[in-house]
């Protein structure tokens, strides 16, 4: 394939403009120019994926782009935050139209669903790696943050957890999976659900939340460490997926779902004189998720099964 | 050296701070929060700095920081913007204390010369790599476009221009240079002037302004592009430094001036009735410009030598 130049190539690919607020000036220009919504906060987070590290280099570069977006969006999500605009640094060796074009299809698919628009960024030559920030909008003193839960709140997650970790198992190729199992994981890897929605609606009531991206063990304990508080997880309330049940034994299942990371959904700590409150929410807005433990006096933060503490490695995903 | 993770990484290099307006929430939370000053907009600009394609992997990371810091800003400065936060992306082969604290160290310098707070980002092992991204505040209107230039309007450039491509022929070791040459050189290279002052002064007469990155006539043809117009430089009048001109023959240093990008000056337009406020401005400000050339119909971007046309190519850095 032809090599194209950076202007080209932006125009190209990443001209492509998903509506949202506060747009004043997109891509093309010594910088992007946004308007925050009014009396807002500005909530922004940045997330690198490398190749050969966080993603095979002859992955699909649709898939990758899509998981690039929604790992990075969740950071948002656990703010609260409501998503705006995001910007893209993108290295790569060549720049290959064929790669390119499914690159662009799987960020604006993304971007689509989360309304996040493309406003500038930076195309380089270099070793294959990926690095967005997103920015949203939050309320003033209202973001969620990891610093406010208190003794007595009870921990909560979305969705399932586990399923990153399996996801990651089948990819590498350690473990065989049926069919349909199979199409499960590759979504739960490079299509994870990400829980704005959720974000928005448990900010009513939360006191603490993060997602779940290094581990639920290691998460809670950022929060644990941030608010000077311990908590106990109870492993038997655990959400784990019938795929990841089928996959293995109920011991690495478990494992999995306290320090497999990837997961990307919210953990998050309610009040008690809250919970009534979160179980309304819950049931108007079909939200899916599970009592899981409870925030207790620092600074252990453990995971008990029948009584005894489950041993894991707290400490989560090794960045070096 | 010892590895070290990146929780402890992030909290021994780069928690030092630099007071800004409107932190509300620095490193540490999924998100940034951050308040943009009321009634502005808030400008961005996302940079890739490669190790082994814009800079030598082995170079001083000290200077590495700087440089990335500095080049990052000046589009900031492009646009007559006020600095107020950063964020960065750091991709490290391995966490090397010795490198990270010069790493850090320049990275601060930098930011304190233009009240940048860090305020996020992202660690990660892989090749050596630096994204960073700038944010700013403009009043709603008052960035300078590229889009804005007019027939008959007069083109400025601050600074000198051919600084850029003379450092990096000198530490590409093309050239031999004097002792005090080569600490210019250096400097010129490592730790450019970065024109958010001037940017900020000339606003109030601008119709277009850019930062000479890929070379002086390739952003004066972005500006020429986006305004539909043309341009005519005049060779005579390109202000090139003393140290350029004693390191190589007037054609080479004309070449440098007008291709070789990596100057960070500002390039800018003025209506012809706003030359008088400029020169006010000028005295009053002590600001360093000089008057190049001419707006003209459109499309051609060219440099005159005694009436001549300088033949160069004008399409600037090749990314790919």
């Amino acid at each position: 394939m032809a090599n194209i130049n950076e202007f080209d190539l932006i125009e190209e690919y990443f001209a492509g403009q998903v509506a949202s607020y506060g747009v004043n000036l997109g891509i093309g220009d010594d910088c992007a120019l946004v308007t925050v919504p009014p009396g807002h906060q500005l909530a922004m987070s940045m997330d690198s994926l490398i190749g050969g590290v966080h993603f095979p280099k002859n992955a699909d570069p649709e898939l990758i782009a899509e998981r690039a977006v929604r790992v990075t969006v969740s950071d948002l999500a656990a703010m609260g935050a409501d998503p705006l605009w995001m910007t893209l640094g993108l290295t790569m060796p060549t720049s290959e139209s064929h790669w390119l074009a499914g690159f662009s299809r799987g960020l604006f698919r993304a971007a689509e669903e989360f309304n996040l628009c493309l406003v500038g960024g930076d195309t380089t030559r270099g070793p294959l790696a990926i690095t967005l920030q997103v920015h949203g909008s939050v309320e003033p003193g209202k973001a969620m943050l990891r610093s406010d839960a208190r003794v007595g709140d009870i921990i909560f997650v979305t969705g399932n957890v586990g399923d990153g970790a399996a996801a990651l198992a089948v990819i590498k190729k350690q473990l065989d999976v049926g069919k349909s199992a199979f199409g499960y994981m590759m979504q739960a890897y490079y299509s994870p659900k990400v829980r704005v929605r959720e974000g928005k609606i448990i900010n009513a009531v939360a006191s603490a939340a993060i997602d779940v991206s290094d581990g639920l063990m290691a998460d809670l304990k950022h929060i644990c460490k941030a608010s000077g508080v311990g908590a106990v997880v109870e492993a038997e309330r655990l959400p784990i997926s019938e795929p990841v049940r089928k996959l293995t034994d109920p011991d690495v299942a478990l494992a999995w779902a306290l320090t497999g990371g990837d997961d990307y959904q919210l953990c998050f700590t309610v009040p008690p004189q809250k919970i009534a409150r979160l179980e309304e929410l819950q049931a108007k807005h079909k939200l899916d998720i599970t009592a899981i433990g409870e925030i207790v006096r620092g600074p252990d933060c453990v995971c008990l099964s029948d009584g005894r503490i489950v041993e894991c490695d707290v400490s989560g995903y090794k960045h070096f």
